[in-house]
């Protein structure tokens, strides 16, 4: 199948499925009022996860995928008749639709293996995602864009020009309709201007076990700290560098033998794996930023 | 604190917790009946996972744990006024009360790693359970077992006495009431009489990563086949050998250097590590066993 | 920098570098024998790994790598003179030149995540090979193939033509003087007079983690088992149907929420991690075949 | 067997093994001296692995642990007459007797779980150590050293009277002759003066993935964090609180549903068994301490 019969092969076998994602403050009776509103519409549960923070005066998060007939068609008498239960629950909510394939955005730099993976996720069928575009300050992605019908944007970036380059981007990125961006080893800093644009919506790959090696060159650093395992981090980026709340992490161990070059090789598998995974929970809307911290159902 | 302490300690602490454990046929609004018969009875529900085995037709399977003010003196009650949901769903459904500590019996040999990992567990509180006894075919842990005050049979077990053997042991399993019979590497195989007294309540662990290496000797195999990794599996026990529903597994990798002995002592970690969770994970009513599987909640 | 230039790269960096790999029996002497035999030839060693099967009387093995200047001319001269020694202690012996970069096959049927798992690492310099061809029984790859200056050969196979098909895929790979075969998922079964012209040449990946699960359908059987963790297995082809010598296997963590699809999918990304690690050691002259065993320096 | 004869069984199977660890600039004909060495010494090599920190212009380390027929009476000659090679070499190296069990002293304050490992490990002949004493700021460990005939040493220790407790400690050191000090979750700082008398022979364990989380309170940082990947790390003992020469790591995956309470459960598994490997792999001679790192064979 081409990635255009999976769309549609996607969309339409889940045509009737969608998310309703919870945060409130914890008390008896959320789960009865949440289900009992989802039976009187008709909706049948297919999946629940719930966290309580605090029993005792906490928030309370839930997510249910739930299934329904004729679902396009009652979209907007669902939501509306769920401020009911909202309002009484002081709930802060939110439906996703299975079938409304997010649109995202693959920034990139030199390296390609986080592209590469996602692309090969993707072209797999296994990141659901709608890629509007690959934004690069490198120009080797695109032939590989090319072949794909991707749009490709070759945009120089340094740091004296950052303003103008994150003033095209944001552009090309409304062009695109983009709802989240990846940030796929793309090494320029992003200013508080730009993330404010996509709140807890890019997701960045660090190339360490954060809070370890915070900033440039980790691997440089876990080389001459002599470390035995080395990681990789994904988070939501926000102001402070590689401070945003993590989606996942992963290690791989390594030796005396192994010099920076390998551990940049071992930690290339790391990075394209463990980014790969954030970006397919936030696709399937499991992850919920809490603070600075996140929880993935 | 004495272990004595810990219990009491445990049993105060929670004293309003139970865990209501459901399979049905699946079908819209289970989740809201449930969740609204708890919010009528005035529980609150701390932690809820459920699964569908196949939305369209299949079963459906659900944990709750919740916390509800007198639950000691209102179980009756409310396990009473739940026959009218259960019956209207066709519920099969157990509510366990967390404060009733499970009463455990481990079955030993000469090997005593996971014995002693059962037992360290338990002194730091880590797994919650009243030891009622420790029976083995082999003198060597008696004094272990005396200066923890735990009950201490030696019986010993061969082919040709087994069924006196097992007579000797249910007498004394009657007589303390044990509800879980854990085998920590007690290398007699059981009758299918002993076997039926306690259906899914006995839990083993075997020294090899199932299905690969049933039956004896699985190390040696493991060495003679060459494989990169050992592991070990917990099952309950029924009466095809090796071969009843798993709940947990783990591997350690191994290499060319590493011989049968060398495997055996890489392997007892691997073995004390995975009996002591899916032991855990039976005492917190996690785990629901459907036909041949488990579902691990 | 494309592959042709990584390899002329790769050779001339490497020039100088070669790796001698031996089995003799164990006795004293070995090591000093050998290394005394590279210092008098000018060599330095550079990594040294060795494994006595039986210090009392079995095999021993030794994989040295070195560097040594002119190496390029002095190769007759060095293997030649290093018969004094081998005859002494009655070796098997191979000299390897790391520039000699090895000359492989992929052979793939429908599903395309190892191959492109191999390319990828391939032409990110990870996998140092030269690929002369890839054959498959589906048209798929054909493009992927073609847009990296790849001779590809599309010859549909099956049980009833399997004596022709297995002819011409000797005849193409006599051509492309072939020294290594990837089966990177290739679903047809081999006969044994094709892996005779290959004896330990030939590297396979099995969706399971061997022993268990030999045969087709291995996710299915694990599924319908309720294993808690599923694996991948790479091993040299014989003729006794998945049982040649393992060279490296995987696992990943499954629940009770993966159906056979989930298993599929996972096991996928275990599959092409576990057969570029096999292949990656076969080339870098890592792995001795030992009976059914591998010793993997 | 009780410990005492796991020793005399282990002196006696060992009385003809030794190991040669050796740092010199690398040059080539290090290997070939070495071997020669020993092979004209009637030294058979069982084992033996090496390191170039740079093959042009470091230094080069490297393991040998061989047998040789009377190696008691002989272990003077052959030292003696080692010095030729070494002073060609301008090597630093160590003979070391695999009989001569190393004397240990365990330091714990309340928490018990890495001393109980330790233990468990030791009594069943996987650490094979002579544990000299056991100190403690905490009597609760007294009993159980006890039942084990370990001397054992309540010395109440904080802040202001650390310089009497660490000369009461090091008197106790010196009378039990101590070569290696095992902090097992100690939970005082020791001084520079303590620390010089034990330059590399003191082995902590620090609960957090190094260099995460120096410092106190490592758990509560992690979860404020919202890390999802918790570990430890075991290090030998410098100046420089928490940033000793790294010898071992471990990690286990946590989750949003895991409070503090949680991570430090799910940590004492880990600082388990991170520092007894650490501790093993030091007490077989494995451990090569090069600047701030190490070299582990």
């Amino acid at each position: 199948m081409t990635n255009i019969e999976l769309y549609h092969h996607f969309r339409e076998q889940n045509k009737d499925r969608a998310r309703l994602l919870i945060k409130c403050p914890d008390q008896p009776g959320i789960v009865s009022a949440v289900s009992t509103f989802l039976m009187n519409n008709g909706a049948n549960i297919i999946e629940s996860s719930q966290y309580s923070a605090d029993p005792e005066g906490g928030n309370f998060f839930i997510r249910m995928e739930f299934s329904c007939l004729d679902l396009h068609n009652r979209r907007i008498e669902i939501e509306q008749s769920f401020h009911e239960v909202s309002t009484k629950f002081n709930m802060e909510f939110q439906f996703l639709y299975v079938s409304d394939v997010k649109k995202t955005a693959i920034f990139v730099s030199k390296e390609q293996h986080c592209l590469m993976e996602l692309l090969w996720e993707w072209q797999n069928g296994d990141l659901m995602m709608d890629i509007g575009c690959i934004i690069s300050n490198n120009e080797n992605a695109e032939q590989l864009a090319k072949s794909l019908n991707i749009p490709f944007y070759y945009i120089p970036a340094n740091k004296d020009i950052r303003a103008q380059v994150e003033e095209r981007q944001l552009e090309i990125l409304k062009e695109h309709d983009i709802e989240l961006i990846i940030l796929a080893r793309y090494m320029q800093i992003l200013t508080p201007n730009f993330v404010s644009h996509y709140p807890n919506q890019i997701i960045n790959i660090h190339h360490s076990f954060l809070p370890a090696f915070i900033g440039a060159r980790p691997y440089e650093r876990a080389y001459a700290r002599g470390v035995k395992l080395i990681g990789a981090t994904s988070h939501y980026v926000t102001n402070d560098l590689d401070e945003g709340p993590i989606i996942e992490q992963g290690v791989e161990r390594v030796s005396h033998h192994d010099k920076v070059d390998d551990l940049k090789r071992i930690g290339r598998n790391i990075e394209r794996s463990v980014l790969a995974r954030a970006v397919k929970w936030h696709l399937q809307d499991r992850v919920i930023v809490d603070g600075n911290k996140t929880i993935v159902f």
